[in-house]
């Protein structure tokens, strides 16, 4: 696994390169479709290749509880299993451990927690995680790290870093002890943390850089603190952090957060706003945000976006579309996915051809000019 | 439109034509898929096509009631509104309202009911339900017939054969008054009534018959009666309607009941059973039916049927598909549903196949002997 810059924006820190992997070359940035239990929800595999998904994620914690990490092995993989044949990234379980399990124990050994399905108690470590990531076979496996809350003071934060540090040395042990168990190879991501505090970041960014191969993430932010001190963090990370090596932003975001994060030096990005917000009705175009369940398109015959060359703008009307929201028929679901996913994939693309002609700076002034207030 | 018979089989009624519409030609024996609301369900026309469906169903009553026929009309048409270029036919609405709405008052008039989905009150006609056929710009207009209760008396059912001897005159009145209102043809269907009565079956014929310009229609079957029943009066009426048309057996049915009624002469199908099974989870195969969500096929890396040339079939096996079954990912309903529809079509052309190589007996015979029984 390698990573290429090939061009860096000469009035921001935005860059475009190539990430090559086992499973494919992945043009950077890019954004990744969520898919969380195997499955982008509504969306088959070869859709997901229509709208250029190069890289899609897997919720280690969902697909351990179902169907289950020996399932997913016996099945030749997560890859195999949902037949997806390009990279995949996997988060650690660390995130919905601590947001979505009842949490019954943490220390430094690891996480006591029960099952948000069935109340089964289990118990996730550097280690566990590491090991479920090699079975799941995803291409970029992240590190097991801790997530405090949103709203944790600094010496709950400074705490987390310290245990990160911890388990980030166990994490990169077991997957030395223990090899990939497929013919391709897997990177680890390391994860900084510190929340919205200058130094913790800086002292995580330097705990975690030594175990950084080949790309490293941002933990911690798009959780509820404004999105100036979100920013301001990325400002600091992208002085600090190797500039030969993918910065991946985990959890975000809007289409101007995107496109702000990029002008920071970002390359990678991961949220469920495209697909979520789809199966809500909120649909993204290049004037704005569209709700399609909205009174005033009952009787307006063209697509979401006129400019957008989406197989759902290409075929459908937002009359039909709403139609479908309003009788509940998931072909409604399925075709707000493909168009947000379609959005989200050709901004990421544009941002990448803008970046490589030297048009960024003045493109992006232009976007988020233009693009309504979030 | 019209109608021409290719070849008719030596041992059975059995026989392989092709109907000629504007919107394209219909190789028959044919299954139609039922678009209820102007989507057949979890599926996109495209992929319609791709299971070769021919010719759809959309319902009356319920396009009627949402999004309703002045929307549908102003989108230019059902076709245009749902984006299908391939044949419709629509149902006269009779029967939702016959078994869905809380009827308030029939007469010879028509039918007062109240929606099932607001209360709200409405009155259908034999007009009214034409004028709707008429706008919704359905290839294929059913005519307004009363349909009885299942478990109707024979005097109810002899009513009810008059009634709709009355109603046939009307609807045909006003398609001659109301000329269609899009710039493609429109045929319309009468419909035999009779329950499991010869007589009234033969009387129903007889009046509906003068009716018949390109094809015509067994309605009140497959409603809860015996099959052997349903078959007996299905082969009476196999000697009385006209050989030149296509004969269309309402709401039926399952694998074994479309091959035994093709064996009688019927020509065109529908039901829910394909689309509304897979979203249960039951699967059609060449060995019998699949419970996906079966415990036993948690580790089967098989597809649903290794005969089978789906998309579903070709991409994903029955461990993924329960996988997704359980998680109640939308994207199994679709998977199950494209399955499901491939094989009810295919079994049709199988049928036409056979029926044009003079090897229908033969094969229809080895069918209904291997296929698990119902």
């Amino acid at each position: 696994m390698n990573f290429k810059v090939l061009k860096t924006d000469t009035n921001s820190s935005a860059r475009t390169g190539i990430l090559k992997i086992d499973h494919g070359e992945i043009k950077t940035p890019i954004f990744m479709p969520i898919g969380t239990h195997g499955a982008v929800k509504t969306v088959t595999p070869s859709e997901l290749k229509t709208v250029k998904s190069q890289i899609i994620l897997g919720n280690t914690y969902h697909l351990y509880l179902r169907p289950g990490t020996e399932l997913i092995n016996q099945a030749g993989g997560l890859h195999k299993f949902m037949n997806w044949d390009l990279p995949i990234l996997t988060d650690s379980g660390g995130f919905q451990v601590f947001s979505l399990a009842r949490l019954n124990k943490i220390n430094d050994e690891g996480v006591k927690f029960q099952s948000h399905l069935d109340g089964s108690s289990h118990f996730l470590t550097p280690e566990k995680s590491m090991e479920i990531q090699r079975k799941l076979g995803s291409d970029i496996i992240m590190a097991f790290d801790e997530c405090p809350p949103s709203d944790a003071d600094e010496i709950t934060i400074k705490k987390a870093v310290n245990r990160t540090k911890i388990w980030i040395e166990r994490c990169k042990q077991y997957l030395n002890d223990n090899p990939p168990v497929y013919d391709w190879e897997q990177t680890m991501f390391p994860i900084v943390q510190g929340g919205v505090y200058s130094e913790l970041r800086k002292q995580s960014a330097e705990d975690m850089i030594p175990y950084a191969q080949c790309g490293i993430a941002i933990g911690g932010l798009a959780v509820g603190e404004e999105k100036s001190a979100m920013f301001g963090m990325i400002e600091i990370l992208d002085e600090l952090l190797p500039k030969d090596q993918p910065r991946y932003l985990m959890g975000v975001g809007t289409p101007t957060d995107l496109i702000q994060a990029v002008q920071r030096g970002v390359d990678m990005f991961d949220c469920v706003i495209p697909t979520r917000n789809a199966r809500n009705g909120q649909l993204f175009t290049s004037f704005g945000k569209v709700n399609i369940r909205n009174e005033k398109y009952k009787y307006d015959f063209n697509p979401i976006d006129e400019n957008c060359e989406c197989e759902t703008c290409k075929n459908f009307t937002r009359s039909y579309i709403r139609h479908l929201f309003n009788i509940k028929e998931v072909l409604g679901l399925r075709l707000a996915t493909i168009h947000n996913l379609h959005y989200y994939l050709n901004l990421m693309e544009l941002m990448r051809e803008y970046i490589q002609l030297g048009d960024f700076s003045k493109w992006s002034e232009n976007y988020l000019n233009n693009y309504e207030k979030e």
